[in-house]
């Protein structure tokens, strides 16, 4: 029987799960990792800030299946609990590996630095903001645990946690032949219920007038997208996403028509969507963002969802049995088994072909070069640049109600959980996945103002993220929902973002009308330096999602805000 | 019976203990309780990244008794989950308010933004790095669960969390006429027990040939410097401070003598302390950094530890008695009725005085302008221009070793927990606690990347920190440590900090040379603007403290870096 260092099985699995890159921040607590990584041959982005490192492993994660943040006690792995509460969010399988103070002075009182209560608060912290978290603190059950932690994070596609104390990164344990790996390639219909679900969810599509299929985030998470483009085409289906679920279906489809996003997203798509007798929701888990702060309209007679938590078909809600075989596997199967019956003429396949319809094209407003730059601007002039190399990639406030409009087949962004200061870490996260890509990144000054400092490591790094921030000096959003807009704590200090840009070694353009914004979009295609563009737009100029949002839900805010 | 809103009570709260300003970011969570606070006359100093937020509202804390953080839900207040475990470990008084979702949705599943996993876990987390935690959910119990954080904060110098769901701020509640104030003022002896104690410790004192008093850093946050000052200056007994309670005793004071910070420390204190025969240590907790990585000697025989967990002397441990009075009024109690017997004459006081002792002064290189700059004229060039408006701020690692040499009164670092980042935005919290001093901020390169955004905060603000960046573009204390040096992930990336201080509306400073780094402190001095000195030094210049702690702690390090 073979043995391996716990580090090294560690980087091992990492390394078959395809992750070729860890994030992190070294520290004293974490050194040996980071010395037993280098050997492994795999290395670390080494990030400014902590809530980064979270971020752009988060972001890998979503591209690759798994992303790694690796970090110190304490000091790094408190740092990154909400990057890891919006993994957790978003289901996506981010996995923190902190270092621990030595297992040898578990039994002491914990007087060391970085600790704050006892040796097990970090552990207990992670234990609200992930799907597995242990410490390992004996070399027996080490390789379960290891490899319970990984399971958890790659099926389930959620955060986990593994702590390993100082003085057992070199432990040694014992392998049991090769690596275990669950073989779960066949997917079998799990009960006798799902099939008379099955056939009345057929029956529903077969019996529609017109069906859309929603696409939400867990098809990328769960890598179904086959299947849903299999009915899609098959019935010829139109297909709208949800904001989280944006580019799970790829926008470049002729089935595609656009996101609904409830009363507050584009209104051509959410009239032909609330006018459609058959919503088959795939994917999506109906939280306040996804249905547009509880706006959209899902009438339950006309809705089929199936997700990885049930499937509700009318009134009827069907909850997966527990069984060895987890949800997620259920959900993947059942939706196999949906493919198979209308798609597969020998068991009986849906003959019949839907229209798409065809939408009212906005007219788009001309502008000339000397208008002053504004959101809607902006939005069309990157989607004329977008390619297939191109990942959008939002931070939170109205440069994602923005970002919506531009036409990609992929798009990256906290659309649920929400917290700024993603962007530019997820850029840099994208494009350590993915070094074909270019990701075009569309941050708030709120959010640039927390994490902007990244824009070194993509130096550091030689990446060329183009970094677009929407520089309206405010938390405007904020603003927009507040019944009184001129408050002090609204106002952002005054950045010179290109000055900024210069410092950390990046190129920087500053653009107020649209042919300055033309020219500096140009500059960074030419360039493969990481680009910052100042945009600067006037303080009351939002994009038209944002509009309507504040006008419903700023309603709600300004009757609960004390004034 | 009046009645008040729950947010006016809380703010009312605020300020009657002396507070006049909140730190936070806001967010849709906790907008009305930004607009009551604006109702009541206290405002945010609003910050640009949650921990930020968390590091100066630590540092006013420690100046002022009390420190408010105001942030919103989840992205907000996970975001400060580290900066407020430094606040434990350091007990300083910080309480963090948080928005939380609408009452009225806690019975459903949490699909709202900003949320984890249930309506509970922002409030989990916050327990296991607080000493008080609640989320007011029910209006009748309110005003008991307020009080209580509020009294646990005040009393016990650790931090506390109040989560208030935003349907709930202006709810209001019943006062009990006046605000309770829980009268503590006299302090007793709790028993008997401790008279024997406290006459064993007098009896220790009278016998020494050489008592000497180690200062901790609870001297300060529990207002005891009258007794600790009293005791040395009637038996004239030297006074060294321990790392975490630098300036608990003021170092203009003729008893005080150094920091003793085990073998790491200067060499003349280190020698001088572990000559005498009595320690007696007021308000330390022998962590590991207070005994210099459990370096320090202090043998039980001659140890009389006092602090608001236990008192010691020789063998004996005793601990305070679970009574209605807590542990740390037991130890105010106990240290003002030691005062009294050592220096009331009518009570019998010891009449001895002892020696205070000359240590060697050590001779003071000379420096050329042309020389180039190094840690040990950084911390000469700072003395000389140290005055009573001074606070010294320091960040972690060696910019924290060398600032121990710096002669101050007021010194502000997490000597103990650690955390990089502490100390631009603790500068603020500084300044923003008292306009009359002006923070002196001694900070790494990697500290300062992370938390260096806050210039522009303290730009908005109109402070003027004067801001010292040990430029050497590496994690330097990591190098140390480890057995290679060169390793890819202790470089930091480079970045014009002059450049970056300007962008953000500051003034910046390059210094090489000695003569460079004393201009840019002359021009520093004579502006009232914040001032960025970007100090370059050489990647092998370390403080002398730093150099012996490499060499003992390096050793352990060494032999658990997996290489």
């Amino acid at each position: 029987m073979s043995r391996k260092q716990i580090s090294e099985y560690i980087f091992n699995r990492i390394k078959e799960a395809g992750v070729d890159c860890t994030f992190g921040i070294p520290g004293d607590f974490v050194l040996p990792l980071y010395a037993a990584q280098s050997k492994s041959g795999l290395r670390t982005v080494v990030m400014t800030h902590e809530p980064s490192v979270g971020f752009a492993a988060d972001a890998y994660a979503r591209l690759k299946g798994l992303g790694v943040a690796l970090v110190t006690y304490g000091a790094g792995g408190l740092n990154m609990v909400n990057a890891t509460g919006l993994a957790y969010a978003e289901e996506s399988p981010l996995l923190v590996i902190s270092g621990g103070p030595e297992n040898k002075h578990r039994s002491q009182r914990a007087l060391l630095h970085h600790c704050v209560k006892t040796f097990d608060t970090q552990n207990n912290v992670y234990g609200e903001v992930t799907a597995a978290n242990f410490i390992i603190t004996d070399v027996h059950s080490a390789k379960t645990k290891i490899d319970e932690v990984f399971e958890t994070v790659q099926t389930a596609s959620r955060p986990g946690y593994l702590e390993l104390p100082r003085d057992l990164m070199a432990s040694e344990i014992e392998m049991n032949g090769a690596m275990e790996k669950t073989n779960r390639t066949t997917l079998v219909l799990p009960s006798k219920v799902d099939e008379k679900v099955l056939q009345s969810i057929c029956q529903r599509i077969r019996n529609a007038k017109q069906p859309v299929i929603m696409a939400g985030v867990q098809i990328s998470r769960f890598n179904l997208l086959g299947s849903v483009r299999d009915i899609s085409e098959v019935l010829n289906i139109p297909v709208v996403s949800s904001i989280q679920g944006k580019t799970a279906f790829p926008e470049s489809h002729p089935n595609f028509i656009g996101i609904y996003f409830g009363q507050f997203g584009d209104e051509a798509v959410r009239e032909f969507f609330e006018s459609c007798d058959c919503i088959i929701a795939i994917g999506v888990v109906l939280n306040e963002m996804e249905t547009g702060g509880f706006s959209a309209k899902l009438p339950s007679e006309n809705l089929i969802l199936i997700n990885n938590e049930e499937i509700r078909l009318g009134e009827e809600k069907i909850e997966y049995k527990e069984t060895a075989i987890s949800a997620t596997e259920q959900f993947k199967a059942f939706l196999s088994a949906l493919k198979a019956n209308i798609t597969d003429k020998a068991k009986g396949g849906l003959s019949k072909k839907f229209a798409l319809p065809v939408l009212a094209s906005k007219s788009e407003r001309k502008y000339q070069p000397k208008d002053n730059l504004s959101v809607s601007y902006i939005i069309s002039a990157i989607n004329k640049i977008v390619d297939n190399n191109t990942v959008i990639v939002c931070d939170v406030g109205d440069c994602l109600y923005a970002g919506l409009s531009i036409k990609t087949d992929c798009f990256i962004a906290p659309g649920y959980y929400s917290s700024m200061g993603f962007g530019v870490p997820a850029g840099i996260g994208v494009q350590v996945a993915d070094r074909n890509k270019r990701p075009i990144v569309l941050v708030g000054d709120g959010g640039f103002q927390m994490t902007g400092t990244e824009i070194s490591t993509a130096v550091k790094e030689g990446l060329s993220p183009i970094i677009i921030v929407f520089n309206n000096a405010s938390y405007a959003m904020l603003k927009f929902i507040d019944v009184e807009s001129e408050r002090s704590y609204y106002k952002l200090p005054t950045w010179d973002y290109v000055g900024f840009a210069e410092a950390l070694g990046a190129e920087g353009h500053r653009a107020k009308i649209c042919g300055e914004f033309d020219l500096a979009l140009q500059k960074a295609l030419k360039t493969n330096r990481p680009v910052l563009i100042d945009a600067i737009i006037a303080s009351d100029d939002i994009s038209p999602t944002l509009k309507r949002l504040t006008e419903l839900v700023g309603k709600k805010m300004r009757s609960t805000v004390v004034s």
